[in-house]
């Protein structure tokens, strides 16, 4: 049975599902992933259903492969999980109508059911791509909270970026340079390293895949780290562990270097270990509530040309797999999603 | 061999030196120390020889038996180490003279020889315990630096201080008052509670021995802690941990309910745990450099009557390890130290 209006769709609509076919074994496989053709969902009272229209592919995704995060795990045979920003055809909730556009986690699919209360409502922007980027919860938003409530930016000071091109590293480098700090971004291989000095207007960069990083942050950053943006985990942190300032902070992000394996991500920095630097674990999902103002300051920094916004979009729900393990691998610059529709 | 000007005093000076004469196992005790007449040591160059005034009685010390810290270990037949104000009687240093009076790790004797490198001059007051206490390194300073530079304090937040009746605790909670924050105190016993509220004017009080900690957090506060500034560790910190509000800063000052005891002192907090909380372990001595300016903070909020100093002086180096010992069964309010001479 589906809902009576069927919310325009022709009654033969299918909907595109990617579900999980096996729990992941070390590196992630297109193997392990499984379409179905699906059937389009009824909703009941306070669920909305939603046209996906781009799916955010975020380095967490493997993560709820795992184990519980801040969701449930992804068990065999379920649709994979994530976030992604799609647009309201039918509600049955207050505050949400058709056309309104969302962000929450519809899972990957083309159509899904989804509680009300667990949607954010968005602006409507141009390109539609900029609400997963440069306004995207998992990429700018990210970092906007990240260094806005943790960070403690002060002008002239020096803040490391790992992960610094990729969706939030690449933004975090950026706010921070108009926080007025100098920004060293860390990345891998050459290309990234020339689009963070050359397109993000950051003033160094390290390749963490041919420099020496205690040798370059040593030069980078004499008198030391103030902010760390982690978005990778593993030994690039426990580099620039090794090069903190009295009083500074270390802002967990992310730990992308561990989340392709049998193990835990572990970053290994903790307070017992290094003292004198605060150490947070952010999680984003906790600031939802703060999304409007930070919208108004990242808009009217896009709008002067003061962030270089990179997007690579990757066409079609099909490719949703390839494109995390593209992800996983270093594969992106700039904020990669999947356009559904 | 003495040094040739003898620095005054009598030929036959004895010095008297507590050696530990035995690694404690478990609660320290009386006998694990060892009281000796030593001799007025003699200095070389860059070195003073300093008359000893008041012995610093601090948690610390018991670690010092356990484990190297930010010292070597104090290893048995060695004189125990300790934080000291101190008189300098002889100086073989540039910019120190007979009569300055300074802060740093004499041990635990009348007389010792010390790094001039390693001395902090400190200021003339009245009284010179408050020295120790108020102005102490190990007490107010603790607590100013801490506070200041991970609190992250704005008017209105909601601040609970562990150990809140003792050297470093008492002026915590006074400090975040002054900066305008509701300040919850947990200690234990019903007298360290009333002098919580009532001597030092903070908000409520909490007794670890007879309240449900659980309960009393959520009652005093409702919406969550803002800043938890921890000299306990334990269960103390482990309930704290849990009424964290989001955005909150920990300061892991100390974690006395772990010393007296042959395991690793352990809060148990970690970023791993705790999320869109920052953690910071702090130490103190990293920052001698910033004590003028604390200290005319500090002395302008002692002379307007806005502190309280409560000092608990212990009369006698030889008492020194009782007056440990039983700081560590916490039985002192406000800040003990032990007048030497």
């Amino acid at each position: 049975m589906r809902s009576g209006s069927n919310a325009g769709l022709a009654a033969n609509t299918t909907n595109l599902q990617i579900r999980l076919a096996r729990r992941p074994d070390g590196t992630l496989a297109e193997d392990d992933f499984q379409l179905v053709d699906g059937t389009v969902p009824r909703i009941g009272a306070g669920e909305l259903l939603v046209h996906v229209r781009y799916l955010s592919t975020d380095p967490a995704n493997r993560v709820y492969m795992k184990r519980k995060t801040y969701r449930d795990q992804v068990q065999t045979g379920e649709i994979m999980g994530g976030f992604a920003i799609a647009e309201v055809l039918e509600s049955a909730a207050d505050g949400f109508a058709p056309g309104d556009l969302v962000f929450g986690d519809t899972g990957w699919q083309e159509f899904a059911r989804v509680a009300a209360s667990a949607m954010l409502k968005m602006p409507r922007v141009e390109p539609l791509s900029h609400l997963v980027s440069v306004y995207g919860i998992t990429a700018g938003y990210t970092a906007f909270i990240g260094l806005g409530h943790f960070g403690h930016l002060a002008s002239g000071e020096t803040v490391v970026v790992s992960g610094a091109a990729g969706a939030v590293g690449s933004m975090a480098g950026q706010i921070a340079r108009l926080r007025g700090c100098r920004v060293i971004g860390i990345a891998g291989g050459a290309e990234k390293c020339r689009v963070l000095t050359e397109e993000f207007r950051i003033d160094a960069s390290i390749d963490y895949k041919a420099d020496d990083l205690d040798e370059a942050l040593a030069r980078f950053a004499p008198e030391g780290i103030d902010v760390y943006f982690d978005n990778v985990g593993g030994e690039t942190s426990q580099a620039c562990a090794r090069h903190m300032r009295r009083s500074g902070r270390i802002v967990l992000c992310g730990a992308i270097s561990g989340y392709d394996s049998a193990a835990a991500p572990e970053t290994g920095i903790s307070p017992r270990k290094l003292a004198n630097v605060s150490i947070t674990r952010f999680l984003v999902l906790d600031y939802l509530d703060q999304y409007p103002d930070a919208f108004t300051q990242m808009a009217a920094w896009v709008a002067a040309g003061d962030i270089s916004v990179r997007e690579d979009i990757v066409v079609g729900l099909e490719n949703a797999p390839a494109a995390l393990i593209g992800l996983l691998g270093g594969g992106n610059i700039g904020k990669r999603m999947v356009k559904v529709s």
